[in-house]
């Protein structure tokens, strides 16, 4: 686990959109980060309090989070000798960009010499076993999409959050690397090698309290060729209790994958329900997230009614609505 | 690819069962293997000229393959001293061991003082690409099985080799580290990380001629809530156009899972048809290969009567029938 709280760091972002990372850790663990340290420049604002290192250390922080995408794909020297005085200065490092802090010499040593950690957390961390199959104690819900990128994140994190303001008991359970920023651990599940993927979900999501929920989070899509494997793994390793499918409606092809319709609802309904039922005979699709962000006010509220009308289920936005109907969903689980 | 032909090390194999790389070597690339080597005490043989290393060289061999699985897991003095000379004659090294060839320094370091290479086949020597999902052209066949170890790889074997037979333009596509060292060459699939599976799989079976077929190893199973995403990434990376369903009768159980029963033909036949149809709509199944080494003499054809019936498709033993009936089925493709 990456200790918190976080100084969130920005560096020289050129805008709101590049510090997604941040961005996420802000909305959904404030709690997790005391500021965010920002180079001249940066054209990024989280509307906390901006600190130096020294601040940070002051407020708490234990590490020192790259919540920001990184230019042309490497770390500057901008960057290393604000990381390289972090880590003389007691903060451990996390990263999920794609270039690793472990290939950087200059990390490697400070690290070392300071007795700090750099957490890359694209890369699996673990030996993850592989998967036995067994029934597990506890519930967990998988959001399972029509497609990548609809809001599957989104959704785990928002049932999460309405089941921590509820009094109910459950844990967001991340398999990408923003989730894994967010909450501090997790399994980057697209990095793990194929005989170990279901393992690794089950190792995330284990024996549990009975009335205790993991939201589970998705990656790709049965439909999605290029990833269903990922997809199939976290179905199976996840043993979900209760499913809900995520859609964008306005999507004209599979994303990154010109030559590919999207499915409909029911026919992801109909592929992932036997599949689920495989591994948790008792598995239930529950409700539908449906990411209406290019629905204007006028038209989603119909859409929405269009589909639970047509699904027989709760169809919410959990970003412009709550997630609270879909939590009422569970009910029937 | 491995050099070719090959000389087979038995080592000190202690029956014929351990020697089972060898033997299919043997079995399906007779051509591929000049001799065996054996050590004082092995207790396995193949019917094939016992030749020591100069021997083997003398008849044309470029690689000695480890054919046998070794004991306690680790790789013996005995055999390393048998290794390292072989290198220092000009042999490369091709294994499937899980103590891989790579980890041992003495191997290495002959390796690298006589220029040869080491073939740790369990481990991808290619970074291969994300799936694109984009049509070929050729056509494909895989086997997909209700549990894993039915016979999948054997299927696939028994079709090319019919096809040959015939004079049909057919190559098996080895997903697995026998498969890869039968043939030379191949994708370990187990062993690709998550994201490239499907891609992997795409990078085996290119763009041939209209009237070739691919014969795709099979992995794991749908149903097999360990592997089932392996599987998945070879229906989806795969495209096949025809599917050979693949059973062994006698199971009791899902391999290595007590808890989980073995799933019907009809149940297979039913969530295997439009998972493959999201690559390729045009997909078939024609098939069902049946590894009735369990079932007597007088039970077998009534068994596969009663199969083929049922299912209204060719249901063949190609071990006890050969592949004549089904590659006769791809004809509806």
């Amino acid at each position: 686990m990456i200790q918190t709280p976080y100084l969130l760091f920005l560096g020289d972002a050129p805008d709101q959109l590049a510090a997604k990372v941040a961005q996420g850790i802000k909305d959904w663990r404030p709690g997790n980060a005391v500021g965010q340290f920002r180079m001249d420049g940066c054209g990024a604002d989280l509307g906390i309090a901006d600190m130096t290192l020294e601040d940070g250390l002051a407020a708490g922080a234990k590490t020192l989070v790259i919540g920001v995408a990184n230019r042309g794909g490497f770390i500057s020297d901008a960057w290393k000798e604000i990381l390289v005085k972090a880590l003389g200065m007691g903060y451990d490092i996390a990263s999920g960009l794609h270039n690793l802090l472990r290939d950087e010499d200059e990390l490697v040593a400070a690290a070392r010499v300071n007795g700090r950690t750099l957490f890359d957390v694209r890369i699996p961390s673990v030996a993850y076993p592989i998967a036995n199959g067994q029934n597990r104690t506890g519930k967990r819900c998988l959001a399972v999409g029509t497609d990548c990128s609809v809001g599957k994140m989104y959704t785990g994190l928002a049932m999460d959050a309405e089941m921590q303001k509820r009094g109910m008991k459950s844990t967001f359970r991340p398999t990408g690397q923003t989730g894994i920023l967010i909450t501090g651990g997790g399994v980057p599940l697209d990095a793990v090698i194929a005989d170990f993927m279901a393992g690794a979900v089950e190792y995330l999501t284990p024996d549990n309290d009975a009335d205790h929920w993991d939201h589970i989070e998705g990656q790709g899509s049965l439909f999605h060729v290029s990833y269903s494997g990922v997809t199939m793994a976290l179905i199976h390793g996840g043993q979900p209790d209760a499913i809900v499918l995520a859609h964008e409606p306005t999507r004209t092809h599979m994303r990154g994958l010109p030559e590919y319709d999207l499915p409909s609802l029911e026919a992801l309904r109909d592929m992932v329900l036997p599949i689920a039922r495989v591994a948790n005979p008792a598995c239930q699709i529950v409700g539908i997230s449906v990411n209406t962000q290019h629905l204007s006010d006028a038209e989603f509220e119909g859409y929405l009614a269009e589909v639970e009308a047509r699904m027989g289920m709760p169809a919410v936005d959990p970003f412009r609505q709550g997630a609270g109907r879909l939590v009422d969903a569970l009910d029937v689980v």
